[in-house]
C-alpha cells in the first residue's frame, strides 16, 4: 500500500491515499498571478479593476462562511462545493469539487482554453486546488493540466497509470483521491482508450465518467486502443452497477444536457442497455469523422500533466 | 387574491396560487408524441428503437422510487428533481424543475430548438409537465413555450404580466407557482425589460434570475425598455438581498460556467457591485451589436407562449 503524504489509512484491499499538499504555495501562486493585473471580462468586454481581484488573505476567506453551492440545496447538504464548467468549443464539461471547511479541492478533466477561467473561480471560491486529474488522454482537446501546473506549482496532475502518459500521480485502480474529509474511488474503465479512469465519489452519490458512458450514449471505440467488448464490461461491471440513483457527469455533452444517473442509463442509453454483442456491433457500425484535435491533442496530452504544455500545442 | 384550480391558501399579503393541472392528458400526450417514433440520437445518428420509448404507464413511472437527481447530494435532498439544459446555439439554460412525488413540474426559459429534448427529459423521467415559464420576452431566442402547448395541451405557458406578452397565465408581482409541494415566488425585477421576472425556490435556495443579473454580469438595457436604474434597484432589491448562500441560476451564460451565489456576484461582479452611479455609467458606455435574432425573436414571444408559433418564426 503506497501512501502519499505520511497519512496511513487502512483499508481492505490495497489502495493509496492522495490528500492535500502546499496550500501555502498554492495561495501564494494565486496573488502572484492574479493580484495586479486586470481581467477582461468575457461578457461585456469590460476590465474588472484590480479592486475586485485583491489577492485571497488565508484559506476560504475570498467567499466566507456563508457561501454554499449547487450541493446546498435546502441549506442541508452544505459541506461541500460542486462546479460544473464547460468548454463550447470542445463541448467538455470540467468538474470542480471542494470540501468547503478545509477548502481542498480537485479539479477534474480541465481544457486548456479555459483555465483562466478555471483558475478565476478556484481563486473566487477561496479554494486550495491540490489535485487536477484527467479521466483518460482525451483526443479532442488540450488537458489544462499543464498550465495549472504553471500557476500553481503545488497542484499535482493525476492521470491513470495504464495510460502510459506522464503525470505527477499515476492513479490505479482501487486508489483512493482525498480532499478535506471527502474521497473519490479510482476505478479502470477501459474501452474507450485503454487508460479511461472513472472517479466514484460515494459519499456524494456522484460519478465522473470521463467517456466511459455520455448520457444516453458512450464514447467511441474506433482508435486509441479502443475496444467496444471492454467498454461495454467497464460500463455494466464498474459504473451501472452503482446504485440506481447514482448521478453521472460525463466528459462531455452534444446536446446541452449535464447530468444523468445510472436508472436511466440503464433504461434509455441505446448502446449500453443493449445486449454485449448488440453493442459491439452497433459500435463497429459507427462511421465517424476522425476528431479534429486528435493530432495536436494527443502528443501534447501523453506529456503535458508533468511538464510545461509545448507552445506549439496551444496553436490553433 | 386569485386563487386557481380551486386551492385557497391564505397569504399576509394578496397572492395568486397556480397549482398542478391536466395531469391525465398531459401523459396521454406523452404516449401520443412518443410512442410509436423512433428517436434519432443527436450523439451518433444512430436511431433509438421503440422499445426504448414506451409510453409512460402512469406519473412517474417511467423512472422509478430510486431514481435521485443533481438534488441528491449525500442521498437527503432526494424529493425533487432540478436539471440544467443548455442551448449551445443562444447560450440560454433552461431550467427543469420537479416534486419527485407528485411528478408535477416546471419548465424555465424553453428554446424553441430544443423543445424535442426537453420533452424527451421529461419523458424519461416520468414527469407531468405543467407549467412553461418565461423570465421575459427574449430577444434573443424564441421561446419554446408554443411549441410545448401544441404536444402537450394541458401545460400551461406564463409570463410576467407586466410584459405584454400573450400567456395563458400572467403573472404578477408575488403570485406563487405551485408545482407538488413546492412552490416558487414570482418577483418583478425590470431593467434589462420592464417585463423581466425572476423566481424564486425558498425551500431549495434557489433563484432563476433570467437576464436580471448573470454569472459576473447581467443583461444590456439598451433597448426593449431597458433601463439602468431600474435594474440596478431591481437585482439589489429583489435577488442580492436574499441570503448570501442562494445559488442564482441565470438566464444565459458565455463563458460556460452553470451558477453562482448572492454572496459571489456580491462581490465580485464587475457591474453591480459598483455604486449605483457607477454602474448607469458603465451600462450607458456599453457599445453593444445588435441582436442578431431580435427581429424575429421578439415579435413571435409576444405570441407564441399563447398560440401556434408562426410557421415563419421557426425558419432560420
Amino acid at each position: 500500500m503506497r501512501v502519499l503524504r505520511g497519512l496511513v489509512v487502512t483499508f481492505s484491499k490495497p489502495t493509496r491515499v492522495l490528500s492535500r499538499a502546499h496550500a501555502t504555495l498554492t495561495q501564494r501562486s494565486f496573488a502572484e498571478t492574479f493580484g495586479q493585473q486586470n481581467r477582461k471580462c468575457p461578457l461585456c468586454g469590460f476590465f474588472q479593476s484590480g479592486d475586485l481581484l485583491s489577492p485571497v488573505s488565508r484559506r476560504g476567506s475570498a467567499v466566507g462562511v456563508n457561501v454554499r453551492t449547487m450541493a446546498a440545496f435546502g441549506g442541508r447538504d452544505d459541506d461541500f462545493i460542486f462546479r460544473q464548467l464547460l468548454d463550447y468549443k470542445s463541448f467538455t464539461y470540467t468538474y470542480l469539487l471542494a470540501d468547503r471547511t478545509t477548502s481542498d479541492a480537485v479539479l477534474i478533466d480541465p481544457v486548456v482554453e479555459m483555465v483562466n477561467r478555471d483558475m478565476q473561480v478556484v481563486k473566487d471560491l477561496g479554494l486550495n486546488l491540490i489535485f487536477a486529474a484527467n479521466t483518460h488522454v482525451h483526443a479532442d482537446h488540450i488537458t489544462g493540466t499543464g498550465e495549472i501546473k504553471k500557476k500553481l506549482p503545488g497542484c499535482k496532475s493525476m492521470i491513470a497509470d495504464v495510460s502510459g502518459a506522464k503525470a505527477d500521480v499515476k492513479l490505479k485502480h482501487g486508489d483512493t483521491i482525498k480532499f478535506g474529509k471527502f474521497e473519490l474511488e479510482c476505478r479502470n474503465t477501459p474501452g474507450h482508450t485503454d487508460g479511461c479512469m472513472t472517479f466514484v465519489w460515494h459519499q456524494k452519490s456522484m460519478v465522473f465518467t470521463g467517456d466511459a458512458i455520455l448520457i444516453r450514449g458512450c464514447g467511441r471505440t474506433d482508435f486509441q486502443q479502443g475496444n467496444p467488448q471492454n467498454l461495454y464490461d467497464s460500463v455494466h461491471k464498474q459504473i451501472l452497477s452503482l446504485p440506481r440513483h447514482f448521478m453521472l457527469f460525463p466528459a462531455h455533452d452534444y446536446t446541452g444536457q449535464t447530468m444523468t444517473t445510472v436508472d436511466e442509463e440503464l433504461k434509455y442509453n441505446p448502446r449500453l442497455s443493449k445486449p454485449k454483442s448488440d453493442f459491439v456491433k452497433i459500435m463497429k457500425e459507427l462511421t465517424l469523422p476522425y476528431p479534429k484535435q486528435i493530432d495536436k491533442a494527443l502528443p501534447a496530452n501523453m506529456v503535458c500533466g508533468a511538464y510545461d504544455l509545448p507552445a506549439e500545442a496551444t496553436t490553433n
